[in-house]
């Protein structure tokens, strides 16, 4: 199905199926545009009621349409979609847009509808595309087969295309982007409901496309999210870059989730470290699409991030250099040699640091921009060039571009320019720059964002080099995998800590004892100071039922403190089933983080870490990744978080082991991706991280296995 | 000065010193603007060399011209601009442009020229605008006095005032914003190197102009920024928004502070508080200017900030919703009532929770968007509506747009459209939503914007009203002013938690012990467990020094402790000057917080809070507000840090004590104004807040007098 959607968006023959002779309603527009836009396969309106409709031969049913359409398209009320796609089924029509509402987005009823169109589309292996969308555009081949206002305008081909949940507002996207954003398009397609093919078949399908150069995709959910990474891999590999602007940031947390990974780790969590895993660049307007998508057609890329600024404002170089180093990039000095070239023309009342001002003076002598930007794309220390020419205009225009676009001839590094002239006034000027394939954006802050964007992108290609030269370990227990399968309640600490040890993550020394004399010949093997932990699965929260002893001195306080923290178990939850005291070794030193794992239903098994304490949780300030992870992605989410430089070694605090932690990070991942049908989460907290060289131990875990996940969550909902 | 600016922006005469007759250069331009522009008054060039310029009559000299000009505008090279403005005071001229670049923004020799202008200016009481600038335009009265491209154009006359430190930049936002943003604009002035009239004497200037609406400004730091709060109450006063845009958000720390709360309080944070406080709208790019500056000419406020949304497409009514509610709005449920009246007419495959999706139903019953819209304006639930109609045009549009603008009319809440047709297809429709005052946006996400600014307005209207009911206590202290007044030195913990004590901070009990003796009669007044701390001001970080003991238990104990601190304080630095050790109860239970003062050179004192530890400075989770504040802006900063609910209660934790926090807040901030001419930086580090009920206590503190700020800015800068 994916590899021939080529039949979809140019299909030979077309079945409009309950095409109406109102040609404004919804049901009349498609074969409506389908026509004025010129259309040149076979075009079959199928209703009972009508002879022809719009000039063409009408058919009273699917069956009786001479020839197998490639497509048809269903504009029947939603309690009769089934049927017609049915008779599609039996008519072997290879791919069907279903327009009609009324099924998943409605409830109740609508549900058990749309559950019976997806078992029709199964077993006739029909492509389905909806329902509930305002179907496709294809302006390459002049297929335009939907409804909605944008339907009614001619467009341009370009290199962009599109898939969209959202029917109307991703036309409108298209709409604003081709036309007034000048960011011609190819192909647009919306997929409503997605009961068939989804959002990610039509981006593989565009990854394959020849002629499809830059994909943009508007997503409120993928049924089939974990594909992301495969699908963004291809992508890169393609050297095509995928935006995507994903929205339901709100939303509330759906089920009663146990650890605190499970409660970090919302949809747009992992949406986010989906799409930077798989090289995915975020959008978040319109207008980000315009700007990003006008910056990858430039057709260069950014050998690395540092960025030279040239300004003809001091304000927006501050302006501009604020937003550029806030996205990531660098605006580093320039060479001694490119200072001392600048030194012999900017005034001496301009900057030659970077951003270099070469001032108002460009209105007396425009050889300026030539000299000066020569210069800097000369510098070794410059790996793209952004240039800001506030509102230059008219015959000062022209002749700055004419300089720009020589000195960019010779050139690959990528030149962006700020530029604020209305196009009015500088319509050749800027002619001359899309001829020559340069961004130019009206503002500096959004220059600077499409320049960040194609910065990022280029990163990524570099990132996704080292990622490919890495290979995850692949550990596995079976052992572990058999204990925990069906098990229906948490695992507690000691068993948890067993498990991590299983992989290769250590944890404190203890044991656990089932009488006092036990525990004490544990201590003595352990080393006092030791902690107590009465261990039982019904007391998940052992510090609020005074069950914890810590610092635990010699033989003598260890008795009674023995005692005391089982009788308070007791006291807390009388009918505990208590496994036993676990003697523990005292931790001491090292910064306190949380790694964590959460199995989520749309993405699979995915790996946080945080730091410790109610830090993680109040801030927020957490970095996931879906598993299984490699070395160098597991430090990017060390480094990632806010909280960064306490690990590293803030306010003169010595720097913490952290390749003892990304190892953690990297043996947790592949622990995730060997319990992905036996765990729902996993929280290790803390994780004590010791000075550099000292490694890393375990001091308090917590393991969820599916089957108790699924009894919480029905708990939840029953309570 | 300030009142008088209407003689500035519109003068009867004008001089223009420097004229050149290559009216394409700088020095050429402004006569010829002037001139093309059709300026009413008289003009004078001013030019040894020639007898006219561009068919005016030029003199050799000002002292020639033969009235006095209401402003002169100097055009001349650096090194001779201190000339021409003492021929200008001579002569009696109340304002002067002065456009020449080479002075402070060059450094070295620069710095000095700039001086003396600033002498001649203020022995002449001369209104200097510049150096460094690009002039003025008064679009109401034609007076185009600058250079650039933008003043090749013609303007309508609108409501918006603007003053901008940069100058092409400046230009570039008025162009982009009063032709392609259809925000017209009345006066638009850039300040350059500010050495005279300053951007706040502009905006008070704006505030009392009756034909400005809505002011504008662009900065990259004001040398009288206290002033931001006093300028800020008289715009509320008025009702006038104040936009503003602040960029150098990247720049350096500029001096060695000791404290945390120096270290945090970048002048980009005290901005933001004092824009906060003053209720000072903050943008970030043209656009915003643009959009933010179409909600408000609609000349309506919400009186609250609950927002419905209806939509055309569930898309983007998701992202409208995760916009609004992520900028502080919300989106609630509507009555039943009207949750009743849609269902007698919204299909039922759409939704009648917000969001109200009306669906592409619209296409069919344009009726329905009229009937939608009144039942929901009608809701009490709701303060403001948005309305999402996707790329609608032509004739429906029309008809749309006449609906809205009928049901418009007969209510006053904000109603904001996001419409992504372009201009072309729907000309019509958006001419009559710009009649009606009507906001209307390309996109979801900029109309989110544009509308969740309008609502923070309106809520800085109402907060404000709260304020003005408030009052600070004013609390003083003459014996600390004088005991702090040129001390050099820091003043350590049991001094500075004495001063805190004077303005009613609680601390922990303690006394000052010079022998082992007394500090055990101490420890029994305070009690057992007590902490030992060495007091030194040569040994600041005592942790670092092991100059401090906790958790002393008993007599013997303490003896011990005693000796060993001391001689743990003698080991870290011999010749430091030991005051004597301190003996402290030991505080247990509650939350640690951070509260700090910082008086910065520009801002005057200021008072910061977050959460104590390492995280205040790793996570920069802090909140900043200029001194004085009362309790309910005390309450606002408590509750700004994201790490709120760690006080709040999060994870079962009891509440903090917020009252007794905030109480603390206030009369920090009245002792940071008492002590202002005396102390640089202030940190209480750690306060502990206790449970609800409990009060706050502080554990340690640290204050640094001014004299020894100066010194150490010495010491960091010799060192």
């Amino acid at each position: 199905m994916r590899a021939n959607l080529e039949r979809f968006f140019n299909p030979r023959a077309i079945a409009i199926i309950g095409a109406s002779q109102d040609l404004n309603t919804i049901s009349g527009q498609p074969l409506k545009f389908l026509k004025s836009h010129g259309y040149k396969g076979k075009l079959y309106p199928v209703n009972p009621r009508y002879q022809e409709v719009a000039g063409v031969k009408c058919h009273p049913s699917l069956a009786e349409v001479p020839e197998t359409p490639d497509l048809a398209l269903i504009l029947v009320n939603a309690s009769r979609v089934a049927d017609m796609l049915r008779q599609c089924g039996e008519k072997g029509v290879p791919y069907v847009i279903i327009f009609s509402s009324g099924f998943s987005e409605m409830g109740g009823q609508g549900v058990a509808l749309q559950q019976e169109l997806i078992a029709i589309a199964r077993e006739h292996g029909i492509g389905v595309v909806g329902p509930n969308c305002q179907g496709m555009i294809n302006v390459a081949d002049s297929v335009f087969a939907g409804f909605g206002s944008v339907f009614n305008a001619d467009y341009e081909p370009g290199p962009v295309s599109m898939v969209s949940q959202s029917g109307g507002f991703g036309f409108s996207v298209m709409n604003l982007s081709s036309k007034d954003g000048k960011l011609p398009f190819r192909q647009m397609v919306t997929t409503g409901n997605e009961i068939g093919v989804s959002t990610l078949d039509f981006i593989e399908y565009y990854i394959q496309d020849p002629k499809t150069e830059i994909i943009v995709g508007y997503i409120e959910g993928l049924k089939d999210a974990r594909r992301l990474l495969e699908v963004g891999a291809k992508a890169l590999a393609a050297k095509k870059p995928v935006l995507m602007w994903k929205v339901g940031n709100t939303e509330q947390g759906q089920q009663a989730a146990r650890s605190h990974t499970a409660n970090l780790g919302g949809a747009m969590a992992l949406y986010k470290a989906a799409f930077r895993q798989a090289g995915i660049i975020q959008v978040e307007d319109i207008q980000d699409v315009v700007d990003y998508g006008r910056a990858f057609r430039c057709g260069r890329l950014p050998a690395g991030n540092r960025l030279a600024i040239i300004t003809v404002s001091g304000g927006a170089g501050i302006l501009m250099t604020d937003e550029c180093i806030g996205r990531g990039m660098q605006v580093p000095q320039l060479t001694p040699q490119t200072i001392e070239k600048l030194r012999g023309f900017v005034p001496n009342y301009g900057s030659l640091l970077n951003p270099v001002d070469v001032t108002a003076a460009i209105f007396n002598n425009t050889d300026l921009i030539n000299r000066t930007l020569q210069a800097i794309v000369d510098d070794p220390n410059v790996d793209c060039v952004a240039m800001i020419n506030a509102s230059l205009q008219g015959e000062l225009a022209v002749s700055i571009a004419t300089q720009i676009v020589a000195v960019a001839r010779k050139t690959d590094k990528p030149i962006f320019l700020a530029w604020s002239a209305r196009d009015e006034v500088a319509r050749e000027a800027y002619a001359m720059l899309d001829e020559a394939r340069l961004p130019h954006y009206k503002s500096p802050v959004r220059c600077a964002r499409a320049l960040a964007a194609l910065s990022w992108y280029a990163e990524a290609l570099r990132r996704n080099e080292v990622y490919r030269s890495e290979k995850p370990p692949a550990l596995s227990s079976a052992a572990t995998r058999r204990a925990l399968a069906g098990k229906r309640g948490d695992v507690s600490e000691h068993a948890a800590k067993r498990i991590l040890a299983e992989y290769g993550i250590p944890a404190t020394r203890e044991e656990l004892a089932r009488g006092v004399k036990e525990a004490v010949a544990i201590a003595r093997r352990v080393g006092y100071p030791v902690a107590l932990k009465v261990q039982s699965a019904d007391i998940p929260h052992k510090t609020e039922a005074r069950a914890v002893r810590l610092g635990v001195a010699s033989d003598e306080e260890l008795a009674a403190a023995y005692d005391e923290v089982l009788a308070n178990a007791r006291a807390y939850k009388n009918d505990a089933k208590i496994e036993g005291v676990l003697v523990q070794q005292m931790v001491s030193g090292g910064t306190e983080v949380i790694l964590g794992v959460t199995n989520d239903p749309l993405f699979g098994p995915a790996v946080m870490f945080g730091l410790g304490g109610i830090f993680a949780e109040a801030l927020k300030d957490v970095s996931f990744r879906l598993a299984p992870v490699t070395h160098s992605v597991a430090r990017e989410m060390i480094a990632e978080i806010k909280g960064y430089p306490v690990l590293a070694g803030a306010r003169g605090r010595p720097r913490a082991d952290l390749e003892a932690l990304a190892d953690a990070i990297v043996k947790l991942s592949a622990l995730a991706v060997d319990l992905g049908d036996e765990i729902a989460e996993l929280d290790v907290n803390p994780l004590f991280v010791f000075p550099e060289g000292s490694g890393i131990m375990a001091a308090d875990a917590l393991v969820r296995p599916r089957a108790a996940s699924a009894r919480g969550a029905h708990d939840a909902a029953v309570g």
